[in-house]
């Protein structure tokens, strides 16, 4: 159980790119005398923990073994029942308790061919693919005039005419940020640009991928077809091909080479509905285990790749975690949950179904934190909780400052499977990651385990035990989180 | 014409990382006094020139405007002759002279689809490529168990047994080297694994792909098959797809999880025969216009990419160089001449071609040089020449000594179009690119034109401008080259 450690070692300055040897060898001390504990000695002893060699390599071993094991796995697909069968004999190995399956409905939808070529001026292939959930093009494809707008708002102020009867190319380029918050300034041309465009007469779109890589994976990703508008086919250019159609069209323009005709052919499916599964495994609390912390990730990844960064990483962080807890000579006081949620990509199935399957219970989730923005190292701390709930998300922050990371208060996303959680005022723990290089790879054929750095995942891990620990071990609880709803 | 310079200026060390401005600010001169003579005036004008900005926005807009107005220019596809049209208008445009084409005959050889899967234990997609010129499988692909190599040598030294009947996995990797020896040491998997792997009984063949990247690309290329022996389907793997093929072999093998089974389906084509062209344009000599200084790059692309790198690049550094030249108030003593060779990827057409037709003349090629290992910087000059040569080279090695280029005398490779001429003892400079990261992007769909870095690319200019120049332009002559004949 806790491990009792000396206040007279000196303090170390927390450093981002300390590795994990240096990192232990500068711990376990912070100035409020980190370790006095045994609350506190715990926490210090599973950062360490996590942060060994063994534990790193344990980490990387479970993300690994999804991607080889599983690979894709989009809900429906038949890697959606192989990946609860694997949650489910992986959490067994890792000594989780009550191991079960929720039962979760998810749509079935299927990419089949996907072909795009530009016709003229200059006759070339393109890499693209279907966003998810794009009807398909007429058999043999569809052939239409390109018109292009570099926004929503662009595309808006085209008049219907300059639209009718052509395929909207919507050429936003996404901003690389730490935070992550150029995805959310540019996927609404993925999300809506569709539904726009159909309302202006288009046949099909073509987006920019929504992403940072200059490799040539074109990234996927849902679109919302609106009630009442018409469904049209859309797809996703890869950045190289993107700036292709982008120089043909400026060619058009300026050198008077003729106007731009592509060929689209997408052979999508919508099969309906199938059964899939929440996953679930716990340590139970000693004292209060009706009382929840709950760790989350998704199981289910898009078809393209083999779901390494999103979100095998996710799901291998906080089982990581939650071994660790399992390993201590005595668990915390309330119950640490992992949930493994089917169908995040889809429409949050899992997410929803759980929310209401344990919507008596939800007001004894004491907390709740999802790890889905990949495996690179966390650099800010932030907690969505009533004000009571405050003081403790500093202490913690203390507990976390040794890792790099920084206390950011009430800022922050605690993640898409706890949105529906958010109405009974579920506190959220917010880790944020480097998302820096995340959008290189996310939603494309390049989500492969290789572009998992294993030494800044287990700094994920050491703080999701962290978080874990701290959040069902102390006395108090972090209050309700204001209950703003989904769809922050 | 010339540009004197005086001689009082002082002198800078040679740095590999000048900037173009600062380069041209470090200029022109080197301790023997570089500018003395109206030749190596001539030659620190145009190594000026080159790294303008300007001449850096030219050259870039050359590959630029093939991979957007071409693309893929497999030999015998719509690509080639749309590349020998692209060719012909932009030697034009750039002021060459005597522009021609020179007709080469080209097989013709499809890709068509290609697919890969492995069925057990784990079932996964694989991303796969065919090898260029490979067999296809029978309708509806092929099923077998895996067996892997990790060399050739490995290879042969299975029983025939244990390969009769299997698809060979050639699980070799390649290192990443500066000089680009890494594909030497590990290309002999993709050229004669697959008439090895036929000669032990194997099905099929998949390798590891040849190349240094880890995004999910194939990389293709040649194979050899060999006259008497069955030719058998042959493809490449990306890299993480070879990870987890590999990965999977090590469960069958620790785990017990079972053989490995794998399903491939390639539905390449042979096509005969198609005609296609080099292409030719001159700066005509003053002087001895019947001597001449050939300048190559190929043509030609493998079609998965827009063949930016390979070999758009070097169709650029050429064709940029040889514009400075032309730009000049008046030509050289001898004729520098630019050929952009048909076919280089798949046989050497036209290089065998150009040796055939020009046989006559080739006493007369004072020496040759071709641009084919991407557009990044040059660091190092050798030269293929008789004993008489040398002390030329090292006066140019001194003119290129500011680019960061080091003299490195009888080493280095001309390029493959070059090895026909060796007979006839064509001497050939080598200008050695840094080719650490070529082969990352290297016969994949991502050798796209952003891959390109427009100043390195400028640097390759400016040697290829100074070689040029001072070849054509110098008293004496090279020598003859040792004939070791083709095939070093």
């Amino acid at each position: 159980m806790p491990v009792r450690t000396r206040r007279s070692r000196p303090r170390r300055a927390p450093l981002a790119l300390l590795t994990a040897a240096a990192l232990a060898a500068a711990l376990p001390l912070t100035a409020r005398g980190e370790g006095d504990t045994a609350l506190d000695a715990t926490a210090v002893h599973l950062r360490q923990q996590a942060l060994t060699l063994a534990a790193q390599s344990q980490a990387y071993g479970i993300v690994h073994s999804v991607t080889v094991e599983v690979g894709p796995r989009l809900a429906g697909s038949p890697g959606d029942p192989a990946a609860v069968a694997w949650a489910v004999r992986t959490m067994k190995r890792l000594g989780l308790q009550n191991v079960h399956t929720e039962p979760v409905t998810v749509p079935h939808w299927e990419r089949g061919i996907e072909r795009g070529r530009i016709l003229a001026p200059y006759p070339q292939p393109l890499h693209l693919t279907a966003l998810g959930g794009s009807v398909a093009t007429p058999d043999g494809g569809l052939t239409a005039e390109v018109v292009e707008a570099a926004s929503l708002d662009a595309l808006t102020a085209l008049p219907d005419d300059a639209v009718r009867g052509k395929i909207v190319f919507l050429d936003q380029k996404m901003e690389r940020t730490r935070d992550g918050h150029g995805y959310g300034t540019a996927v609404p041309i993925r999300g809506r640009g569709p539904a726009l465009a159909a309302k202006k007469g288009a046949v099909a779109v073509v987006i920019r991928s929504v992403g940072t890589g200059t490799h040539r994976f074109p990234h996927t990703g849902g679109l919302h077809y609106e009630e009442g508008v018409p469904k049209i086919p859309a797809a996703a250019l890869a950045i190289p091909d993107a700036d292709v159609l982008a120089a043909e069209l400026a060619s058009a323009r300026n050198d008077g080479a003729g106007p731009v005709r592509l060929h689209l052919e997408l052979a999508t499916r919508d099969l309906g509905e199938a059964p899939s599964a929440n996953v679930v495994g716990e340590v139970r609390g000693r004292e209060k285990p009706g009382e929840v912390v709950l760790l989350g990730a998704h199981l289910d990844s898009w078809d393209l790749g083999t779901g390494a960064i999103d979100d095998g990483a996710g799901c291998a962080i906080v089982l990581a975690a939650a071994h660790l807890l399992a390993e201590l000579p005595e668990p915390p006081r309330r119950t640490v949950r992992v949930v493994l949620f089917a169908n995040e990509e889809f429409g949050l199935s899992g997410a929803r179904a759980y929310a209401e399957a344990h919507a008596g219970e939800l007001a004894d989730h004491v907390l709740g934190a999802e790890s889905d923005l990949g495996a690179d190292r966390i650099w800010r701390f932030g907690l969505k909780a009533g004000p009571e709930g405050l003081a403790a998300g500093e202490r913690i922050a203390e507990l976390l400052a040794p890792l790099g990371i920084e206390w950011v208060g009430d800022q922050g996303f605690g993640g898409s499977d706890l949105l529906p959680m958010r109405p009974a005022g579920v506190p959220a723990a917010a880790l944020g990651q480097d998302a820096s290089r995340y959008f290189d790879y996310h939603h494309t054929a390049d989500d492969t385990v290789d572009k998992i750095d294993p030494e800044q995942m287990a700094q994920n891990v050491a703080a999701y035990a962290v978080v874990a620990w701290y959040a069902a071990e102390m006395p108090g609880t972090f209050g309700r989180a204001p209950s703003q709803g989904p769809g922050e």
